[in-house]
Parts: structure tokens; C-alpha cells; sequence
């Protein structure tokens, strides 16, 4: 038996219309990149879209045609996006931080069609086009008195293009299944692979993120979204807060302490999001100056592990809140958020943070396990490490193209790459990734563990963990360290150090000193790399 | 091109696992129906779900029957329709205020295959079963001890029988657009209607409950839904409640204003929902024994006009903020809601307490459009009214069987059969029924705006405006009054006080004096037999 409810596709137009709607006067403030902070509204960002849509179309793009986009957070990007949704295309982001090389090579994996692009990223997007075959236009967001020289063909400046249009069209009519944006994950081994969201996924998504527990946001929010869109669609903020009338500020290209803190002390931000590295310039831009946040509520911190130090000068500090969470382009990207459960609601101190530097707990809409190798599902005790695995209508069933089919299962999960525990409370810690744990005689070792403790001497600068071949044990972990300067930390020294702090089978077997450990592009450890540096190496014990 | 993320249906199975997996200890807590309040959690109510499913199936009982429900706001409640919907049945909940022929009119329509009961409806039951061909089975929510003598065959108490099962099941796979749920209207002209409930609108709809400007509900907050399940769905709140881990307490069978006040202040209650009259017996409570609701924050009002003086009390005696709200049986039920735009986030006074008569505004998922007689829309400036359409993923497309289609057109708007104006900030305000409105002069006079002036009078008990035929203004209003006892007011003084405060033409042309006005069972004003009473009633201008 059917039900009888109305067939009304979830579809990201919905978005824009409901904004343009109900809160045409809400601000959307940015720092443009021309320089000078700009003010715009939903209304008019709905009546840019459509423009967008109506050049898009009039220029022969088609639905489903992808287009990328290489831009920072701003009201422009934003109309970018619903322009090239509300056509039928796919709104595909370029992350700018990646070689010019490896950006061609994921535009033409993708056979993008049309690129909007900043005026900063013209250097990259001078390179880029000519590698591109199926990119027919670049459309530069800025007006023609900032336009920047360039010897491409079929350049146009975004507002002399939306000089010419009026805006008179009807949104696609897609369906919910649809294509609706597009991002490749930058993985640190093998070629990148596209995450392809559907109409469905933003929307549902948006309104998983905008949950009280989950972001919160509603009308009377004022959000700034650090986290950009082109990763991992700004942790849905681009879509949750035009849903919820939430008044947005965005950053544009500077995210430096005082360019962040300008905006949230003018715009009375009352809640942002971003990755460690950017509280850690605001932290530092606060002390230096002794400004206080009095508007900012929350912060939602995310991307890498949020360390418990600025849990506290936040909180202690600032009076601000903040929220642990976890994700991955794979799930939209909001996967874990670690607002409390009424069980914790009075926690202080210690017991606070200790919770806090969890990634905290799914949210309707997402399904999490953890597996051992075999599959066999772990249990939720906080201690028992294991491969996690997601499920939900916002996390991917397949990539782009077909690749990487290992990581998805026949009932639907999705392994994340992550191992992590997940305690009794439904909170769970990312220990490792799948890749790195260490598996010494059947047991696992988190390699972050024992890093996050080595880095704890004070003679040490920096400290890596891998996992090396042992004749009787499979693997063992082996600590790289790089000592501070002036410091000579002995093997024996650190060792004892580390000694009843963790279980006795999880001490290092040795240790050697590097001058530099090597770093991704993104200042992760690239282990794949110190691997193949000690791939000669044997254990003395061996 | 489509999207590549997960195909995860939206059923209702999903959020009774997620309360059971994320908040298996949050407690939901009931007024029994035997007495004494009960404690129970999600944990276990997902587990007894899991055994009322397992019942049903084991009995024969299909995916697709419909399966009554004649019950209060129980936990029992809740596992039964968790249990129903979890075994691919649809809950069918019955209104125990409605007559016993038309319960078994409605249950007749639907074929009813099973029913449970609430003690306290086992004499309804007792003349209902008989009529009723389907009914295979009746189940009475409660324990052996409790179970009162039955002639009726096929009746068993819920403990007895979910005392044979082990809740060994797995929950039926329901596809996101089958039905889960079913209510009636009880129309005031005609048979009742079947609203069809679909497990994708239950879910979207909870997920749109949820949000922070509509009801807010989060794992901290405590829930009192004293709006029954049996109408409307409680207000999504029996879904989104488990969906976000919020603690339930349900009133059971008693609502006067001692007994909510109990729960209120027991179980620390931070939002409540209710009908005006609920509020009212509370508010008298409140005053006679000038007791305070330290814990409550919210309460939101709808099912008919909240008073101005409601809010205003609620506000200056008890600190609790007011939401207005507004929706049908047709549309899950949330329609609007009145929260506070950031425009009016700083309203103080008569200004807000203006705001807070309106019934709010839509949230996203419901879209809303006023328009003539002639379906042309008509224009958002908060005096403008006509007839109310509503759109949505939670608003019926049909009624079972096919009744009331005119309702319906090809756009997919439903016509609420409401006339409202809606304010330039989006604000919509019922100010009639369609079949209740004056059409005088091609112009329409709300009667809802009449009748609430003239009870103003201070000699004034009761006031009812029909529209009567008139040779030239084809129809004008006559106010119907009841005096108040040992008041005599008359005709002029009526018309002088009503001067001045409402447009001239909109001005009653004459005022007729009864001892009484029909009252519907709900306590509405009965205007079709009103306008049947004064069918030879002629105008002395006319």
C-alpha cells in the first residue's frame, strides 16, 4: 500500500527559493577578493543564480554537464552554485591547493565544461585550460574593472556576463537522484577519486546538519564558514543555512587571525567552523592583542583532530563552545559531532575535555560500526579499536568512474579508511587510519597514540610512528623522532618516558632521529613516504 | 547524470534503531493509564517494537494492513505504532471523542485488520468490534491484572501477549513511499477522509519538526507532547522526539491542570505542546495555587487560535515563550510556526504580542500561496486574504479512496480549505474557513475577525458571524450574539462599540440575540447549522 503524500523532489532549487522566500533581506556578507567587505541578501543571490542558469543554458550547456568551480568561500561562489544546480549541471570544486597538474587531471576525469574561477587563481587557471579539452568557458568572478589580463579565449568577466541576462527562467526540473556537485577526495596515495553528490544528498544532509545537535543553526545564527566549499561543501553550511535563514559571512581568500576576527567582531558571529589550523592563528591573534569574542557561542572544529588545549582556551577564555566533529567528503561531509548527550550535560573539567577530544556521536542519518579485518562487528566500549564504517543517504555508494569498489560492501557500508573506538555512549575516536595501524601478533597498535605521547617530551619536535616487518610478531612499531633544536633526547630517555603510559606491548621496539619527517601538502605525515624510507630498516630485536 | 550516494530509504524502523543505539537509556516516561507513572526508554521500547512486529507478522497480519490504534500518549502507544510500521503495517490512529458509528465508519473504510486499545476505550470497543468485518484481533494495552471483562472474542491484554514473543525479528523492508501511517479528518460536512501517511513523509517531516525554529527539539531537551497521537500525529512529535533523543513524557489519559502541571515539574519538562483549552486548565491550575514552571522554556499552541492573553501570561507571569503554530491532519500536521525572525528578535510588548497572533511561517518543506477564487496569487502585505495552498513532502496528494479531489489541483497544491492573509516577512494568519468567508460585493469579510471583536463586549458571552443572502451585496454578515447572564446589550450598542475598529462595509447589518450557539464535539462553533437555523432570515436593508 502507497502512501498518499506529495511527490516533491528534494532538490537544492527548494533551497534557494525557500531563502529567496522567507528571508529575502537575510545578509550574506564577504570579504571579496577584490579587497573591500561586501554586502548582499538571499533574494538577490536567488535572482543571480537564476542568471547564472539562464547564461548557462543560453550558452548550450547541458543538464548534467559538470562545472567547476575554483573559488574561495563568497556570495559569488554561493550563486555559482544554485546557478549551475538550478540548470541541471553539476556544481564540481577544485581545490586551489593542489598542483596545477593535479587539477587538470580531475577536471578532465570529469570532463568539466565551464570553470568559474577567482581573479587569485587565474595563475593556476592560465595553466590549467589549455590541458583541459572539454572546457569551453571561464567565467572570472569579478566585474571588468578588476578583470586580470589573460591570453585564454573565452574569458569573461561574471558580472559583465550577468550584465546581459535577466534572469527570467524556470529551474531545471531534476530529479532528487540527480547529480547535483561533484568533489574528488586528494588521496595520498593513487589517483583522486569523485565523490558525486545527488539533489537528495545536499538536501537531506542540510537538514541533518542544521539539527540542534548537529550544527544548530537557525534563523537567528549569524555563521561564518571558514571551511571552504571547495572541500567537502563548506560541512554543508553553503546549503544548511540558506535552508534555516541564517544570516552568512564569509571569509573570502584571508583566513588569517585578524582577517577572521575582523569579521566575526563586526558581523556578531555566533557560530563558525573550521579546521585546527585557523583557531590556532585566531587563538594567537587573540592573545597578542587581548581582543575577546563576546558574540561567537560555538565553533565546530573539524578536518584534523581538535587538540584539547584549544577545547579549554576556548572555553576558559573566550566562553566559547566548541564541537568536536568528523567527516569526509565521502559522507557529505558531516559524519560524527560531539555536542553533549543529557548524560553528559554537567560534565566539567577534566571529564569535559576528555569527552571533547572525541569526534563525538552520528546523527539520524548515519549509520556507524567498527569491523575487524574479517568483518566481525566491535563493541562499543571505548577501548576495542577497529575499521569504521558508514552508512546513510548522504555518504557515497560508489565513486566516480567506478574506482576504488573495495572500500564499499555488499550491504551498503562504506569503510572510511579510519580505525577508531566508539564507547558505550555512542562516541567514537578516530585511533588511526586503516593503513597505518600497526598489527603486531594479530593485535592493533594506534600509531596515533603512540605519536600523540612521544610528542608529549619536551625535547621532542615532532614524532612519527610506522609499523616495521618483525619475524615473529608480523609488524612492530618503530619511532622516528625529530628533536628540538639544542636537545639530544637519548633512546633510553624517551622510552622510559613513554613506559606505563601505554600497554607494555605497545612500546616502540626502537628509536631512530631524522633531521625532518615528510609532510603532505595539507602538513599531514606522509607515512607512505617514511615507509619507504625505512624499508631496509631491521629491528635490532629482529 | 546521477548522483552516486546511498540508496537509504527514508523509513520509519530507522529512527526507533537510532534511539535505540544512540540514546538507549534516555528515558520515556508515562502517566499510566492504570495510574501510577511509568519509566520506560528507547532502548526498550525499540525492543518491545521489535515484538509487536514480530506478533503481528506471526499472526498473519500483511504488510500494508492497516492496524487501528485507539489509544492516549503512552509509551505503549509508541511501541505499538513503532511495532506496526516496523512489521510494513500502517497505524491507524482513531479519535476516541468521535461517536462509536463513526469510528466504525472509519474503521470500515480503512478494514481495520487489528486494534489497539486503551482500557479506558474498551466500552467504545465493545459496540465498535461487532460492526467492524476486518477486525481480527484487538489488543488492549495493558497487563492481565488490569484487563477488564470482554465478551468479545479475539481480545488479549499487550503484556500477555508480547510476554510469548523474543523480539527475534527484522524489521520488514518498507520502501520509503509506502504507507505507515493513516488518519481521518473529521470533517464538519461529509464522511470523513483518510489522510495516507508514507514512511518518507514521516521521517522528512520529523526532520523538519526538529529544526531549531520550528519545534527545536535536541537530546537535552524534555518533551511533553499533550497532543494526542491519535490526532495528527502529536505534532511529529512521537518521531522526532526518538529521532534526536529528546526524553518523552506522556500524559496518558489525563490532562487537567493539575495533572500536567505534576509532569511538568516532576519530569523537569522543557517543552510542551498543546491545544489553547489545555492551557487554559493549566493557567487556571497555576493561578489557584500560584505554583511557577521553573523548567519549562516553550510551549507551542495550535489546533486553534491562541489567545493574545495566553501568550502574555505565559510570558509575564511564567517566563515561557509562546510558538503559535498551524497545520492540518493533511499535512503531517506542521504547516507554520511562530518563531522569531531576526527582524523581530528584538520585539518587545504589544508589538510582539501582534507577531504572536499570527500563526507563523513556513518552514522549509512547506510551501505556502494565497490566492482568489480564481487561483491568481495574491500578494504577501499581511491584509490581502484569500484561500490558503499549501505544497510539500509531508502534504497528502489524495485522500484513500479517492474522496475530496477538488482539493487538489494539477500544480499539486492542496487547498486547506483555510482563508489567510500572509505579511511581507512571511507571517501568515488564519482569518476564516473558505465555506465561513462573506463574499459582499465581490470583497470577502472574515467572520473569525467579527466574532472576535464582539466578544470584546463586556455583556457578551458568544458571538458568531454567518454570511446571508442579500439582493444587491449578494452576501452580508449577521452577528448571532449570546448575552451574558442578567445583560442586556443592545442591537445599536452592539453595532456603536464595533464602530470604528473594523472597516465600514465590514460592519454586521443586523445582530440577532439567541440563548445558545451549536457547538461541533471539538467545541467549534457549528456554522452549517447556524446557517441552516437562520436559512429564512431576511435583511431589513435587504
Amino acid at each position: 500500500m502507497h502512501g498518499l503524500m506529495q511527490d516533491w523532489p528534494l532538490v537544492c532549487s527548494r533551497i534557494i527559493d525557500y531563502a529567496g522566500r522567507q528571508f529575502p533581506a537575510r545578509e550574506v556578507v564577504d570579504r571579496s577578493i577584490e579587497g573591500p567587505i561586501r554586502r548582499t541578501n538571499y533574494g538577490q543571490i536567488r535572482i543571480r543564480a537564476l542568471k547564472v542558469a539562464q547564461g548557462l543554458a543560453r550558452e548550450g550547456f547541458k543538464p548534467g554537464d559538470r562545472i567547476g568551480t575554483l573559488a574561495w568561500n563568497s556570495s559569488r561562489h554561493l550563486e555559482a552554485w544554485y546557478g549551475i544546480m538550478g540548470m541541471g549541471g553539476v556544481y564540481h570544486t577544485l581545490n586551489p591547493r593542489l598542483f596545477p597538474d593535479q587539477i587538470a587531471w580531475i577536471m578532465n576525469h570529469a570532463e568539466d565544461a565551464a570553470l568559474f574561477a577567482d581573479i587569485t587563481f587565474m595563475p593556476i587557471v592560465e595553466k590549467v585550460a589549455p590541458l583541459v579539452k572539454s572546457l569551453r568557458k571561464v567565467i572570472v568572478l569579478t566585474d571588468a574593472a578588476h578583470m586580470p589580463e589573460t591570453k585564454l579565449d573565452n574569458v569573461v568577466s561574471y558580472e559583465e556576463w550577468l550584465g546581459g541576462l535577466d534572469g527570467d527562467y524556470t529551474w531545471y526540473d531534476s530529479a532528487e537522484a540527480d547529480a547535483s556537485g561533484m568533489c574528488y577526495t586528494s588521496g595520498t596515495t593513487g589517483d583522486p577519486k569523485g565523490v558525486v553528490y545527488s539533489h537528495r544528498s545536499n538536501v537531506l544532509h542540510a537538514l541533518i546538519a542544521a539539527q540542534v545537535d548537529a550544527l544548530g543553526l537557525g534563523s537567528r545564527e549569524v555563521v561564518l564558514p571558514v571551511v571552504p566549499m571547495f572541500h567537502a561543501n563548506a560541512w554543508s553550511i553553503a546549503h544548511s543555512a540558506p535552508m534555516v535563514g541564517s544570516k552568512l559571512v564569509m571569509p573570502g581568500a584571508r583566513m588569517d587571525g585578524e582577517a577572521i576576527y575582523e569579521l566575526l567582531d563586526t558581523e556578531k558571529v555566533t557560530l563558525s567552523a573550521a579546521v585546527p589550523t585557523v583557531w590556532l592563528m585566531l587563538l594567537q591573534y587573540l592573545e597578542e592583542t587581548g581582543k575577546k569574542l563576546p558574540h561567537l557561542r560555538k565553533v565546530v572544529i573539524g578536518g584534523s583532530a581538535c587538540p584539547r588545549s584549544m577545547t579549554q582556551k576556548f572555553r576558559d577564555n573566550y566562553d566559547v563552545d566548541v564541537i568536536h566533529a568528523w567527516g569526509m567528503t565521502e559522507m557529505s561531509p558531516l559524519g560524527s559531532l560531539g555536542s553533549l548527550k543529557p548524560q553528559m550535560a554537567d560534565l566539567t573539567g577534566d571529564a569535559l575535555l576528555d569527552l571533547k577530544e572525541k569526534q563525538g556521536y552520528a546523527p539520524f542519518g548515519v549509520e556507524m560500526k567498527i569491523t575487524d579485518d574479517d568483518n566481525r562487528e566491535l563493541t562499543w566500549d571505548g577501548k576495542t579499536f577497529g575499521r569504521l564504517k558508514v552508512r546513510g543517504p548522504a555518504v557515497a555508494k560508489a565513486y566516480y568512474g567506478g574506482a576504488g569498489t573495495d572500500q564499499f560492501d555488499d550491504e551498503g557500508w562504506f569503510d572510511t579508511g579510519d580505525v577508531a573506538h566508539i564507547d558505550a555512549d555512542g562516541y567514537m575516536q578516530i585511533t588511526d587510519r586503516a593503513k597505518d595501524v600497526i598489527k603486531s601478533g594479530g593485535e592493533w597498535i594506534s600509531t596515533i597514540d603512540l605519536e600523540n605521547l612521544a610528542v608529549g617530551h619536551p625535547d621532542v619536535a615532532e614524532a612519527a610512528v610506522i609499523g616495521v616487518v618483525h619475524p615473529k610478531w608480523d609488524e612492530r612499531p618503530l619511532l622516528v623522532i625529530v628533536r628540538k633544536p639544542g636537545r639530544e633526547p637519548s633512546k633510553e630517555e624517551l622510552l622510559a618516558y613513554m613506559e606505563g603510559k601505554v600497554a607494555k606491548w605497545w612500546m616502540p621496539d626502537d628509536v631512530v632521529f631524522v633531521e625532518e619527517i615528510p609532510h603532505t601538502a595539507t602538513g599531514k605525515i606522509q607515512k607512505i613516504t617514511l615507509r619507504e624510507q625505512f624499508k631496509d630498516y631491521r629491528f635490532p630485536t629482529a
